[in-house]
């Protein structure tokens, strides 16, 4: 990765003994045109004969991963409560970092001086960073909007942030993980028609300068189509972004408080117009649930909180639904949450013990540290075996029938229930409030 | 161990399908006088030449534990956040649970129903459990001692609950801990010659009562001698205790908040007066330099919530002294916390990306949560490590050296700041408030 390193020594400054001069035989980071080098592949490896589902591999500088897969969130150089031995023994191949939260803190330049993302976490197979533009729509505060980018306070200490289509690619070569994305401007749930145009059109000249932009060999580029909920506007933003050099895709703006049929009309109407042999990845989804039915819908990859967030409140998954370790019921049991499951947790530990954890709360303290730890473990490993089910079950034909019988078997939470916490996590997205134009 | 399950059995009134009918042959939990069976055995393996230091072996039926030993603190039948597989990692050999705690919740009898703590907790090796005295009068409201026992009111929900030293007995029974010790007083500090006085008498008689309850033959029963901070009473206490037939002895009420040159004044009056063969126990300590000077008077087991504690809070040991990672250093240091230690987390990450995580504070989020799991591995693996190589020097005969050499090296936190966060840990034993006599 000798033009890698070379950038990020430049835009570093410093030096990194463990780095040799840039050879001039490589390419240099380039434009569309140079986008010659292949830091990812992927391929189809199997059809679902009666759904869109595929079972793919995806190869990346770090390693490759199969698809379909779910990818936990690091948020801050971290899947909050496991360590890299965690996320290996579940099965964890790929994680997702927030660009967002690491420019704010530690920033891209200490994190390059560590050697990058993986380095820095320890974490030596793939990452994929988004670009920031969900947080800054939804976390940053006194946003300024307009074509050139978007200026917004940090809301850990109220610096002032500007970021431009070409500024996050920096930051996320600084960072250095295997899959990036450009900067997009998710329009707010509900929003006008204007409101959608706008933002499509400005992540559609955002994705232009992404890929002009100066950007490592090593690091491929996933394009974000978005369209807010108007079918016609997706599709119209799913062939365009499409139609560009982009190596695959992550679909932005569902899962934001929208109904769920409405998110599946939308993700029928995207899908058909993204390359077939390019992977998709569904920004933000999802429940065990959704991710079976977008993997029906032609779904690689997969990232979100809830799993992690919910089982620190003491959601669990199992196969017949979420349960509530802090209900009374479990007090007793001495068997463990899910006998199925192969986990650490679900091999060592019952259920009365994480409620024990969990109820264990006093002075500031939510519950044992032990419950956080243990209890994601168990739900990133239940969605880590869903996929690998789902593959198998896509590979041997079958996969129609698996996904009627987990859907028919498991109880989601309340309908209602969900739309309110998708609302939350969108929450900066909600608010109709009038937005700056001059940054 | 039929016997106990027997006496657990009809304690707890339910059934446990694993548990076989008490067989007649068994002796019935006893007395002092029918104190045969041997739940426990030490033997001194090797004495320094220069000091009281001594290496042994405790063996219990969950297991053998070389001595001297820390033992992690389990509060609420977990080391806060480590679980069983980082402790065994990390070479822990036995753990201290809290009586007190477990009382309150879950409650002894449900940990029973789940076939007793070791069970529970996944822990199956040594357990020991304290009485709960130094809890009721450090944590417990609206204490009324008598000669009876002590009344306290919870301090999680306010219920009113009455411990006599046999109470303590069959709470200890159900938890079914290895060692366990009897119900005692542990005065306030500072306190008046009376108030020394008459605790001490008070812990005496309720060591008798401890010895004369009904306990189960494969639990081994530590004494506590008293005696605050008067060395002719803690001579007077350590004989007294030490020449019943308790199996060991667990040295209560130092690291009070007492200056250091007191408690080393005490333990030096009591470690003499108590029988050679049989294992010490010092009840609170400590930080590094507080084990190694202890070892070298002769104790051989330790239990302390400091090292867990304070490095949740950024306190992390090196043979230098105790950094405190939350510092701006840390930021950009590359080398791990400790580089001759061999802990997951000195093998893994660097103290900058420790940093980092502490530093990671917001919304309710006192640091990211694998922090706290990565900064208890070091310090229990640091401890577990100064023992094993205070162990190995004492068969050697270079623990005099050892010793001089650690101490030389070691710069503890400042000695002021120690004697605040001791008094902090004895906050209910400082104030002199007068006490009802009646329960």
């Amino acid at each position: 990765m000798k033009a890698s390193d070379a950038f990020v020594k430049r835009r570093v400054g410093q030096e990194n003994t463990s780095v040799e001069s840039a050879a001039s035989t490589q390419a240099a980071p380039g434009s569309a045109q140079t986008r010659g080098a292949q830091p990812l592949a992927f391929t189809v490896v199997g059809r679902c004969p009666q759904t869109a589902a595929r079972a793919g591999v995806l190869t990346t500088p770090h390693g490759a991963v199969q698809t379909p897969v779910f990818m936990p969130v690091g948020t801050h150089a971290t899947v909050k409560a496991l360590g890299p031995d965690d996320l290996r023994a579940v099965g964890v191949s790929i994680v997702l970092a927030n660009t967002y939260h690491l420019l704010l803190r530690p920033g891209p330049d200490l994190i390059a001086a560590f050697g990058g993302l993986h380095e820095f976490m320890r974490w030596e197979a793939p990452i994929l960073t988004d670009s920031g533009g969900f947080q800054v729509f939804s976390l940053g505060h006194l946003r300024a909007v307009s074509d050139d980018g978007v200026r917004f306070r940090s809301h850990l200490d109220g610096a002032e942030v500007t970021l431009t289509p070409e500024r996050v690619m920096e930051i996320e070569a600084l960072l250095g993980a295997d899959i990036i994305l450009p900067l997009d401007e998710c329009p707010p749930y509900p929003c006008t028609p204007e409101e959608g145009r706008t933002a499509t059109e400005r992540t559609h000249r955002w994705a232009e300068r992404a890929l002009a932009a100066a950007h490592r060999p090593d690091q491929a580029l996933f394009g974000i189509p978005q369209g807010s909920m108007d079918a016609e506007l997706r599709v119209a933003s799913a062939r365009f972004i499409g139609a560009l050099p982009f190596d695959g895709f992550s679909i932005g703006g569902l899962s934001v408080g929208e109904p769920k049929p409405v998110m599946w009309r939308m993700l029928e109407a995207v899908i058909p117009e993204l390359p077939d042999t390019k992977p998709r990845h569904l920004l933000g989804v999802g429940s065990p649930e959704d991710l079976l039915e977008s993997v029906a819908r032609g779904v690689d990859m997969f990232d979100c909180v809830l799993p992690t967030r919910t089982a620190r409140t003491g959601g669990l998954y199992t196969a017949s639904g979420r349960l509530n370790i802090r209900a009374a019921r479990f007090r007793t049991q001495r068997e463990p949450v899910d006998p199925t499951c192969d986990c650490y947790t679900c091999r060592t530990f019952s259920a009365g013990y994480l409620h024990h954890l969990l109820r264990s709360e006093d002075e500031g303290q939510r519950g044992e540290l032990l419950y956080f730890r243990l209890a994601s473990i168990h739900n990133v490993r239940f969605l880590i075996r869903l996929m690998d089910e789902a593959r198998a079950a896509i590979l041997e034909g079958t996969f129609a029938a698996f996904r009627e019988r987990f859907i028919a078997g498991f109880t989601p939470p309340d309908e209602q229930i969900r739309d309110e916490q998708r609302r939350k996590r969108g929450a900066g997205l909600t608010a109709p409030s009038p937005r700056p134009d001059a940054i």
